[in-house]
């Protein structure tokens, strides 16, 4: 099945223009033509090619469905962007495969990585989410000092990751007692620092463990986005 | 911890010639120096460098540690090499961070890559083993013809991840009942053809699911390997 990536315009959804592009210039799609398109909130619209368009593709909407390919959690991932930035993108694509519904990269006292454009990222998580056939792309936010972000209020239990000394918990049984809708707290190469975990229990964030393997960054996060997964088929 | 790679010889361990470049050209490290060396096989070894040679470096052994960094199980991971090899290099360094102990590339009837080149993914073999601290390479194995590998015979229960048609039971509660010591059979881009999910069932070998979502090769087989992980703390 492919998927293409538009927004609703009265009884019509109109591709984007690198969708519209791809659509009419490169699979020579021609009017009358059924597409499925995706409005990245979770709607999918199926009908004919109305517009015949490279640059604004229209396609009619005969069906509609809501919350399409939607998971049936919400995990938030918090985590200090990689140095190697195709670590972030790879991390990216397997997150939304296996689902993810936000993002917030962190700034924290070992980031190596200071900056953070999220253009690349974005194109990344859309292709994710037509290649995975989900509805919904994930919410990207910018970056964020760690201790903002352990200011902010967040509807879901808050989790912090970290290798150092502390008392925690393994992910997999928090998620069993209180769910696979929660925030992961994912930190740099050099891990978050003994300060950064303290503040985090401070603000009320609990400590967990992956386990006893030495995880790079981002297999850590993506074992953290499987865990969800996994608990919730127990 | 910083690892280096070598072969015990008598009272001594020899660091292999790419090894010995690293440790003595790269890192300017001496006679004296201690250096931790593992010999792919579960052994760790420590003691001072006695012979400082660029190609054959050697130390002597004051410590010996066997079975070291050992993960608990035995993951068997069956997999059609992917059509990109990006993808498989990145699942084998994931794989090997969360617990890996042979991989066998088996080509399969919707196979895209008929040709598989191990020398590449042996140098991500063992930099994944010295990153994620362990003692023992996975083993490697040559490309196997699918039919040939279904009739192997193998210690531990085998599954096969199918998404057609056909009984299936998660992953997750297969390892709950069964422990964690598994081979798991993950098919290439196209899945395993309806026949060959047939041979696999008449072979004694168990139709497993990983979850609704649509995952690429390279993802699903990293869930299993993630899979197992999570069973062993449950």
């Amino acid at each position: 099945m492919q998927l293409f990536y538009g927004q609703v315009e009265g009884d019509r959804v109109v591709l984007s223009e690198d969708e519209s592009k791809h659509a009419i210039r490169v699979l020579r799609k021609k009017s009358g033509d059924i597409l499925s398109v995706i409005d990245g909130h979770g709607g999918l619209y199926t009908g004919p090619i109305v517009e015949e368009h490279q640059k604004h593709c229209a396609i009619q909407i005969d069906e509609h469905v809501e919350n399409w390919g939607e998971v049936p959690y919400d995990f938030h991932l918090a985590i200090a962007p990689t140095k190697n930035m195709d670590r972030l993108e790879w991390l990216l694509e397997k997150s939304v495969e296996i689902g993810i519904s936000r993002i917030s990269p962190i700034l924290c006292e070992h980031s190596e990585r200071k900056v953070f454009k999220p253009e690349r990222l974005e194109r990344i998580l859309l292709s994710g989410v037509k290649q995975s056939l989900k509805g919904k792309i994930p919410q990207l936010d910018p970056l964020v000092k760690f201790n903002d972000f352990i200011g902010q209020s967040r509807s879901y239990p808050t989790y912090i990751g970290y290798c150092g000394e502390g008392t925690k918990t393994p992910l997999i049984d928090q998620m069993r007692t209180n769910g696979s809708s929660v925030c992961v707290m994912i930190g740099p190469e050099g891990d978050f620092s003994p300060e950064e975990f303290q503040n985090a229990l401070a603000a009320g964030i609990t400590g967990i463990t992956l386990g006893d393997q030495r995880l790079r960054t981002e297999t850590a996060a993506l074992a953290a986005v499987h865990t969800a997964h996994i608990a919730t088929l127990l």
